[in-house]
């Protein structure tokens, strides 16, 4: 297909297409040739994909609320409907010239995922009767390569549905009919805590509350159309989140930790804590920050190296792609163990935040710092 | 004086002067015309200052250890002094045509500190004897308009000088000397704590804690030949500055406050705290940011506005330059009392933070994130 044939699937004029084109990457999964949008943010969704003559949309950008009470009624008109946020990480998975393929969040075909998915989620009835669905959803489970976070009910990996969305021009199912046809084609889902109208974020916080409780991520809040969102999460996924930056303060940037710093202190506020409520979430809050720093630190000066920890549990030919696909991205990891288990390879390993491990060892050394 | 010949002075050729020339920023101070690098940083110090044909210097940043066990050796190679590190306001004073005047850090001319000066400190026998110093020193106590902190023994204003350098060339007296020069002169200086060795880590450690446990910010250290500075500076201090920061948390700059943060890490580290003093120290850490935000959220939610508050004793012309001074670099004042003492006025004021007031404003009314 010529390209000036993408502006039109895209609903995009001839020029600004062309604009586009200088922004897409051009990438191959297995000899198939394809472009994304990787960075882009002007009229055409971060994430698209131009794949075969196809095009695949970027999953929006979910706006998120800082106070309930007053952020409900800004984004919705009427009810809404609370579903959980997990976390883990954001894939799309469509069928694009009779294959399944699963997407990232920055618009690659993600060789390990396309591999797993069909262990975790049966979606060929769901194509065979939508060829043209988008299945927005997180892969979940400790045994990830890329965010690996623990649900009680996920020993390795395992999908979850949020959204359903047509794959050319983005558009989203109406909520009922989402979880419903999900129910029908047996594909897991998010958990839903119902619909609410817009003078009940009392409620909503009690789902929150809850979640915050189990030390889970949160919610995401939707219009019944599907087509507004609006996310919210709890106290335990920012600490979680500072402690996991703080523990590679180096890697990290600044504006990821200060946002969810931000967070607390919003929430301590709309959730009109007393003195003692708000230095108890204020002690818990620098141990997240401190603690971590500190144990970085202290394993550096032990001599050994800080990163980010995964283990993956797949087959063989999985695995290898995995680290071609990761490698090809500049990451250097180093393997901690590597086992076999019936027929697949699990291997547990490290890749490598170099300016954590650099700069804390620096530092260590007596350099001086010029500010 | 023909530009050709400031090169000269600087020590810097004729070419390299142009280059500097197009960073000069222009000013004027009571019909004298002057130059400065407010934030030029090759070759030449920052707030350096071309004056009347003449040349002041900047004062040099000091750099900063994370760890005193090994930055110590690394900055130096022989005895040190450590003497305190006051928390004020950085000026340099200097006589030229005949004038005493105060630079600022950025190399302004600060017309309240250059009238405050005769009051504070009488520096006229020093010049006549030494024309070229350059007075290097901190002006401090709770009544100042640029940084107010307290110290038991100032209830105003105060001076107390740090180091001795020339005027022209920047070159600093060695420190005994500079010490007994100020004793003669009569000038009041930053505390010492004596000289040290390079291995004495654990003595300069004992003077930290001692100022930490009576809230002072830190030391300053110097070798001998007054040439190599090293800063260090306690737990009080880094939780003051993230608490005042994380007040105004949309006007204060990301990096200002994680780079306090990291300071705590290293500290609880080098201090080989136990698990029990380190969880300690990070509670007092989630205090001094939580806390402190949660304060400015509620007072933006009553309606009420924040920033940085600030009281003046001085006399009237004096306030009225100063007010002058601060509204020209484009500061919004707010005053809020306004009363005479004998002949001096005494102001209190708010100097307006707007990024902070607008960004909680704005979230309390729901406006949504994007991230």
């Amino acid at each position: 297909m010529g390209d000036t044939e993408y502006h039109r699937l895209l609903g995009i004029g001839r020029s600004a297409f062309q604009g586009l084109e200088d922004h897409l990457e051009r990438r191959d999964y297995d000899g198939l040739e394809y472009r994304h949008v990787s960075e882009y943010r002007r009229g055409v969704e971060r994430g698209t994909a131009l794949i075969d003559g196809d095009v695949v949309r970027g999953f929006p950008k979910v706006p998120r609320t800082l106070v309930l009470e007053s952020g409900i009624p800004t984004a919705f008109d009427d009810e809404f409907v609370v579903e959980e946020k997990v976390n883990g990480y954001n894939i799309r998975a469509v069928r694009v010239g009779g294959e399944i393929l699963a997407l990232s969040r920055s618009g690659m075909i993600c060789p390990f995922t396309t591999r797993m998915l069909e262990r975790l989620v049966d979606l060929e009835a769901l194509f065979e009767r939508h060829p043209s669905a988008m299945v927005c959803g997180e892969v979940i489970g400790p045994e990830n390569p890329y965010t690996a976070h623990d649900y009680p009910d996920v020993d390795s990996l395992a999908f979850r549905a949020f959204d359903w969305r047509d794959r050319r021009s983005g558009d989203p199912l109406a909520v009922r009919e989402r979880r419903s046809r999900y129910e029908r084609f047996d594909v897991p889902q998010t958990p839903s805590f119902g619909f609410y109208g817009i003078d009940e974020a009392d409620a909503v916080r009690t789902i929150v509350d809850r979640l915050d409780a189990d030390g889970r991520e949160g919610i995401v809040m939707q219009s019944s159309d599907g087509t507004m969102q609006l996310k919210y999460t709890t106290a335990a996924s920012n600490r979680d989140d500072l402690a996991y930056a703080f523990s590679l303060p180096f890697d990290y940037g600044q504006p990821f930790m200060f946002r969810r710093l931000i967070r607390e202190a919003f929430q301590s506020v709309e959730w009109a804590e007393s003195e003692s409520v708000a230095r108890e979430r204020a002690h818990d809050l620098g141990e997240a920050i401190l603690l971590s720093m500190r144990e970085s630190i202290l394993t550096v000066e032990a001599g050994e190296t800080v990163g980010e920890r995964h283990t993956v549990r797949a087959s063989p030919e999985a695995v290898d792609v995995l680290f071609e696909h990761l490698r090809g991205q500049g990451l250097h990891l180093e393997i901690e163990t590597d086992r076999r288990e019936d027929d697949d390879r699990v291997v547990t390993f490290c890749k490598q935040t170099q300016a954590t491990n650099d700069r804390i060892g620096n530092y260590l050394a007596g350099r001086v710092v010029e500010e």
